[in-house]
């Protein structure tokens, strides 16, 4: 059934909670109206501030997340949460497992929290991501918070569609090596040391600085990351956290660094969806006896892979 | 420097290692003379039976590849032994790990025997073993071996790659459910239970006729795939693997199965060396400024990701 694009378009713009979702569905679910949807959004976009969380299970993601959400509407911020997981097939608006720490704000209408499941998905995180983050920016949203659940290399990939990567560790997880591993320590913007009221907070602080290199002297107008500490789950040190992406923010601003990243965010967007829309046009050629013709022709011998494909290619592209 | 293609072929058709070595390690590298090497071995394959060979650690697929070559010389044939190791970073003309039981054959001048490590490669297995099958096609081989080592979709994928799939299994190993789980009981054509002096091979044997539903009723002419014991160390059962595997080949001749495999497996692989160039293309599209040109656009908000691509691909297709 045809969905009313600008109808919903312009409720989400007026701050309707199940016109944001439905967007969301429609752009998750590629849907026949999806370019639509793109193009119609597509004005509306480029004012969210988008900050991605990551860091290893247990750190305290959704706490932390949660309360950044109420520093920011504490200052008359709308805030989209986007907490993805690669890992579940399970998506759509529920609070799922401990998002629930996160329902304090799910009445607030000046907030909203999407959960995405991007197992099985067609081109994965590279994929959905972007575009919902495009839902809830022309939403209105001045902040969105990508939460990624999991680790690995899917972390590092929602950190590139970021305008600032937070990473969080905890104390006595061994957390320094971990994020080495996992190759987080060279994506993150700002760095916070959650549940600081722990043993062991201040080495692995330390331990981080070290690691990170923060001695060390650096080219002036570089960025230095920030270590922060907080105790979430009591608010403490949070408002230090947003006053570190503000000056990331405004330091990305004057060097042109944020229209930078944004530039290379949306090529790599671009390049993601036309591999994908030119492997679905070679799929296509199945149907019009194209490739079996060439297929047939390899099999016998009178034409290699290599010039085949070169065929192929031809014919889609006409070069 | 430039290889002298045409003369390499030439010796390669004349049974030498070293040149059929050569232009393994050529295809296998994606050297620039790649299509030259291509191009001139399309007339000369066609001709190589197929036989892939997979099973879970520990079945005895060395040996039993081993057996089969001694089998296979002992009629006279010319064999290809391709070795795939998806998780080896190690490639090349070397024996590698438990290939050393394949030793008897390295001095033969009727066999080649040929690791191929496929970790990193561009396109993985489906990539690079196509090639390297045609490589020892056209060198004149009469049955090419494709040997995996390790299990999963590699196994599956290989198999895809041959005429016809044997799958191995032992007692005693739970095989079973392992093959289930990797998903080699819809790809095998001749099942082998090796080890078939240890206890529980006849157990293994009516375990996996069952699993197999080879009880039931088939359609006549149906193609119902034997299970063959064999103790390969000890050459015991092999020539019954060989009349099984000549048997496949010719139910499939006779119905024109043959023809219909090696078509589908050409198609395949152009799709991959289409959409590989194709993603290329895409990338150069760097050098030339026009995808910077379009994530500028997107990140102002003119143009939305979506009809970027649509520009992308128009601009490479002219459609």
């Amino acid at each position: 059934m045809a969905v009313d694009v600008p109808g919903l378009v312009e409720q989400a713009r007026q701050g309707r909670p199940r016109a944001v979702a439905r967007l969301i569905s429609l752009v998750e679910g590629a849907s026949p109206q999806l370019r639509e949807v793109m193009a119609a959004l597509a004005p509306l976009t480029g004012n969210a501030y988008v900050v991605g969380l990551t860091g290893s299970p247990g750190v305290g993601k959704s706490t932390s997340t949660s309360a950044l959400v109420s520093a920011y509407r504490k200052a008359g911020r709308r805030v989209g949460v986007l907490a993805v997981d690669p890992s579940s097939p399970f998506s759509g608006g529920a609070l799922l497992g401990d998002r629930v720490r996160m329902s304090e704000h799910a009445s607030d209408p000046g907030v909203y929290i999407r959960s995405m499941a991007t197992r099985g998905h067609l081109g994965g995180l590279a994929w959905a991501a972007p575009q919902a983050i495009r839902v809830l920016d022309a939403a209105g949203c001045d902040v969105v918070l990508v939460e990624t659940v999991g680790v690995g290399q899917s972390e590092v990939e929602i950190a590139s569609q970021a305008d600032t990567s937070v990473v969080l560790l905890a104390p006595g997880m061994g957390d320094g090596i971990q994020a080495a591993k996992a190759g987080i320590l060279e994506i993150g913007d700002v760095y916070v040391v959650n549940k600081a009221d722990r043993d062991g907070a201040d080495a692995t602080a330390r331990e981080l600085n070290h690691m990170l290199g923060l001695g060390e002297a650096r080219k002036p107008g570089d960025w230095r990351p920030p270590i922060v500490k907080t105790v979430a789950a009591r608010g403490e040190g949070v408002d230090e956290v947003v006053e570190a992406l503000e000056k990331h923010r405004a330091w990305m601003e004057e060097r042109g660094v944020l229209a930078e990243r944004r530039r290379a965010r949306a090529a790599r967007e671009v390049e993601t969806i036309a591999v994908t829309a030119l492997r679905e046009r070679i799929g296509d050629l199945h149907g019009d006896r194209r490739l079996d013709a060439l297929a047939e022709r390899i099999a016998s011998g009178t034409l290699d892979p290599y010039a085949a494909a070169d065929e192929l290619v031809a014919g889609l592209t006409g070069k």
